[in-house]
This record gives C-alpha cells, structure tokens and sequence, in this order.
C-alpha cells in the first residue's frame, strides 16, 4: 500500500479536531460568560483561566502546522476586538429577526450567531496564515449550522444571518457593514471548471453597506459588486453589478394552474 | 468590559444544553420503546424509570427558566398524546416514501421523523410559555437535519417529511392535517425589513389539508392560505392564496442548450 | 399502550448508533492513516489492530439483523478497494476546487469527501443486502454534512462534491465517473404521490461520465439520461434527457429593477 493517503505528509502530526473542539468551547464560554455554565464568584479569575486554558490547547494544535510560536499570541490579542464585533452581531440580530425573545434567545439557539462567532474566529487565524485549523473550524460550524463561511472572506460588522441552511460564502467575497443574509443564499464563483488554475483571483462578489439578501439567492462572480441599500429578492440569481438603493426582485414566475380532476 | 454580553441577565443561570440533550435521548427511549437501547424484562417499570429520569432532568432546566413549577408536570401529562401523534407521522412517512423499507428504518435513520419528534416535543413546551428551551430543542433538530421548523408553528397530524435539508416553517405557520412536505421547502415571511415591529403578527402561510409541496418552493405571507387538496410544484414561489383541488406548477423554465466547442 | 411502536418488531435487538458510529471512525482511520490519530512506529500492525477492531463492533451489529455470519467477512474483503476509490475522489476534489490548498486541507476538512467516503462504505453494505446499517451510515453523513447521497445509488469513479449542503442523490440515481456536483442539486423522483407502490422502479436520473451539475439544478425521473460532458448551469430544472457534449442553462430570468424611495 503506498497510496496519496498513506504517502508523506506535509506534517509530522496533524491537529487534532478533539482539541479544536476543546478550545473552541472554551473560546465560546470566554466570549459569552455566563451562558454555556454559570459564573462563579470570581469573574475575572474565571475568565482569565479559560482564556489560558483555550491558549494551551490551541497553541499545541497550531505548532504542529506552524513554525512561528508567536501566533497564538497574536490570536489571543485580537480575541476582545472579535468579542465587541461579535456583540455588535447578536444586536444586529436581534434587531432584525421578530421571532427573537431577547439576546439570551440568540446566544443560546441561533445558528447564525454561532456560524458568525466561529467565523470571526476562524478569519483571525485566516489572517494569521495559520494552515488547516481554520478550515477546521469552519467545517464545524458548517456542520451544526449548513452555513458555509469561508474564513477568507471578509465581512463587516452588524453581521445577521437567519435561518442560514445552505448558504455559501466563497474565500474571495467581500461584505460591508449591516448586511443582512437569510437561508440558501450563495455568494459564489462563476464558474469553476478551471479548478486549481483559478487559485488566487477574485472569484466571489463584493456586497456594499446595508444590503438584504433574501432566501436562495445567488450572486456570482469576481467582479460583480453589489452597491449599499441594494435588496436582493428570493430567488434572484445575478452575476452583474447593481447600482445602490436599488430593489431586485425577480419577474413573477409564470405559474400554471390546473384544477385536479376529481 | 462591560458589554452585553456580561451585563444583568433575565436569568440566574441558563439551562444546559447538555442536560437538555440528555431529557431529550430519554425521551426518545420512551417514546420510541425497543429503538435505542433493548428493553429488559420489566417492560412497565423500565419506561416508568425513563419517564420519571426524563422528568427530573427537564424539571431541573425549566426552574431555571420559569417560576411556575407545574409546567414539568403539565408537560409530562400530553406525554402520551404527542406520542399517539408521533405514531401517526411515522405512519405517514412509510406510506410516502417508495424508498422506506419498513417502519424500523424510518424511527432509527429518517431525519424528517427525527425533526417532527422534536417539533411536537418543543411545542407543547412553547404551548406552556416555557422560554428558551423551545427553541433550543429545536434548533438540536435544525443542526442535525437541516430542518427548521419554528416551535410555535401548528403543525396537524399525519405529517411527512422527506430528505429535509433547508426546510424552514416559521413561527406563525398553520399546517393541517396529512401535509407533505420536501426538501428546500420555506413557509416563510414576505418582508421582514421591519424586523422586531412585526412581532406578535401572523407573517407565515396557512397550509390546509393534503397539501402536498415539493422541494425548493417558498410559500410567503400571513394571509396566503393553500387550501386543501392542493399541490405545489418543485420551486414554485407563491404569495397569494391557492384554491382547493389545484396543482400550480411553474411554466417550464426557458432552458438554453448549446453545443459545446469540440 | 399497544402501537406501532412498540409492538412485534422484526429484530430482536436493533443495530446501536453508537457502536455503528464507533466502527465507521475506526474505518476512517484505517483509510486515512496519520489523518485522524498519529500512526505508531509500527505502522502495519497499527493498522491491522484498526481493522480487527472494526471488524468485531460491525460484526456484532450486523448479526442483529442478519442471520449470515459470512457478511461482515465479505465487505472487509472490499475494504482495500473502497480506499483506492476513495483516493480518486480525494484527487478528483483537490484538482476540482480552486480554494482548496493541499489534500491534507481535503481529507480532514470536506464535507464531500466525508459523505463520499461514507457513501462508498454504506453502499457495499447494501450490496450485500444488510438492512438497516447503511441508511444509518447514510444518515449520519446527512446530519454532517447536508448531504443525502442514498446508499443504494450507483456512483463512478472521481466523484467531486462541493459545499453540498442540500445535495439529494436518490436510490435508483445511477451516476458515471468523473462527475462534478455543487450544493442544492437534486437527482429525484418526477411524482412521489403513489409512494410505497413506487417501490422497485427506476425513479431517479442516469448521470454519465464527466458531467457537471452547478448549484440547485434539479434533474428528475428514472428515464432521464444527462449524457456525457454535458453541463447543467445552475438552478436549472429538468425532467427530460439531454445529448452528450451539451451546456443547458436557464435563460435569463427576467429580474425587475426599481430604484427604492429615498
């Protein structure tokens, strides 16, 4: 047997998915304390320990595909600047969905916010160049939630995502602020047959300040920018540009309809 | 710090999500006897255990939610009921599916019985104005199905679901009896721009009896009533009401067919 | 109480998820060596110890529902040759996904290359008339991934699976080698309203060699035949055969543009 998968590999030991997950959950308990087990008394002793706990886990996973032993670091001091981002994320949502009780509501059950939070983590370490676990953690969430966030993307603040099965954000899209995207949407390349060969160009939309994409729509390509206060509706499937302020809905299909025969 | 995130919460302490988990799988047991684990030689006392185990671990979660402490037992009382009405749906899903071999596969494998299960454990909570856990039942069955079915909704019985994945059924939705239902289907809202000002209104469809909607179509609107007898076509989007005995489908769609360059 | 539930069932016990779900890990670690756990100095006993161990918790589960001892023997005897398949497919991704930076990247973080791989798995176990265990496999790939390939479907060799959320692969779809499918497509069934009297009957398309099928393209029946290098554009719906060497895209839907009110 001497196969791809049993051949040399680029590292002596791959990281361990078991403790991504640890860390992960740690990461969550760190940045929304109080909600996934209670706080004891001494709050910022609490935190602090999860914090060099999720540390230690993490740093041992990143050296096995990273020689620079800062990284983690430079992590770490970026993890309350995602905290506010990702505040700001759970008002958004709670400000956009009228099924929402309250902010525990979303804390505790939205697969947007939780897709979100991974993300946010995720593109840090995107930025980082660290290989593999930000894919990792971007499967996981994919995985719990079917949205699929590329941790390449960069996306503004006041992020809010509802419902959010099958959506796909591609590794080149841009997003601005307050942009609101509901379930099945794709912001996607325009064609892949190229594969490999296409590795590096910009292949996925730009999505302005304050637009709303509806369910299932799919916005396609490098060059195709969408301007702010622009509203996709359902369905739409676009691959050019549209100018700000403006409502794309699509023609009313033309529906057929028989009586049944009795 | 001193965020949202950290600030006063409604609650002491939140429910656990794993305890919840754990009611659930009990639950489950009971419901579906013989299933997920064999059945010892006492019969009568091994469900009675499940029952009263179930009932502990849910009562826990709720007192940290509610202040009125008969809701468990309230809860615990329609316990029979749901199942009489979970027998149904299994029912229905094995006359449905050409695919089902026999109703042993449709409780262990089939993720539409898995959601329903959840759903008509979740709304009876919802019914007894239970906060969170609700919606944290259902969105357990959203992350493993990719169905998600809002616990408020009304769902009759006989209901079928097949493959699942991108299914959304809003908070506001009323569905009647023998309904069937495939995968992408959204019973959603029509605009939700407003955000939390449309709270309390009814913002998702009615779909009466023997209503039969295939995969992809979006059906959208408080007021849009699908009377019975009706068929809705594969990705039919549709904002207004259908009368009884009527199959809409889309005109066939213009498709281009070009040679490919040899 | 004395329901479908509980009464006579054809198996004294049932197969367990969790011993299944404990075989299929041991399997992907025989199949991806050092990608899920570090491989010891000696490496060939490492790996046989996998698949001894295996082969005991499937043995034990498949005699609760079979009465031939010779089965579990059977499909470890295909075992070598699911992996030379599934190394194709783990090629086939990496030279069809531009975002995609090595294998490694492929193997521990793909949701395709996870339900391909449980596919090939479930599918010799259906070969061999095992009841019940392949549709939990099945089943266990669609709670992870969005992906419902059923384990009775005929799939070729260097099958490439993108995103995927959403993807239906029904029982009697027969697929050629070298194929490419991206999120929300459908290979389905025309009509299900006659349900269990479908039973047997080729329901779902024939897809042949090095065809793809871009995101949501629906393509149904039992007598349809996309044939070879034919392309399917995105969200396009077809229910009749298509000549080989032939791109199809929906026409340009026609959207409606309005500039909002300031």
């Amino acid at each position: 047997m001497n196969t791809i998968l049993t051949c040399q590999k680029k590292y002596k030991e791959m990281p361990s998915l078991t403790n991504v997950k640890k860390a992960l959950k740690l990461l969550f308990k760190y940045i929304y304390p109080g909600y996934f087990e209670p706080i004891p008394q001494d709050c910022k002793t609490y935190l602090s320990h999860l914090k060099d706990e999720a540390y230690t886990l993490l740093h041992k996973e990143i050296l096995k595909v990273c020689t620079d032993s800062n990284l983690t670091t430079l992590f770490f001091e970026q993890l309350d600047e995602i905290q506010k981002k990702i505040e700001w994320d759970v008002l958004a949502t709670f400000q956009g969905d009228p099924a929402a009780s309250n902010i525990h509501e979303i804390i505790l059950t939205y697969p947007g916010i939780y897709a979100i939070t991974i993300y946010r983590i995720a593109h840090e370490l995107y930025l980082l160049k660290i290989p593999l676990i930000p894919r990792m953690l971007s499967e996981l969430a994919h995985s719990k939630t079917g949205i699929d966030i590329h941790p390449g993307a960069q996306i503004g603040n006041y992020f809010f995502i509802d419902h959010g099965t099958g959506i796909v954000i591609g590794e080149t899209a841009v997003i601005g602020n307050n942009v609101r995207i509901y379930q099945g949407v794709t912001l996607g390349a325009l064609s892949l047959r190229k594969g490999q060969s296409l590795k590096g160009e910009k292949r996925h939309p730009t999505i302005q300040d304050n637009v709303t994409i509806y369910a299932g729509a799919s916005i396609l390509g490098g060059k195709t920018i969408i301007e702010k206060n622009v509203t996709i509706g359902s369905n739409v499937f676009i691959t050019e540009s549209v100018k700000e302020d403006t409502l794309v809905v699509l023609k009313k299909p033309d529906l057929i309809l028989k009586e049944k025969k009795q």
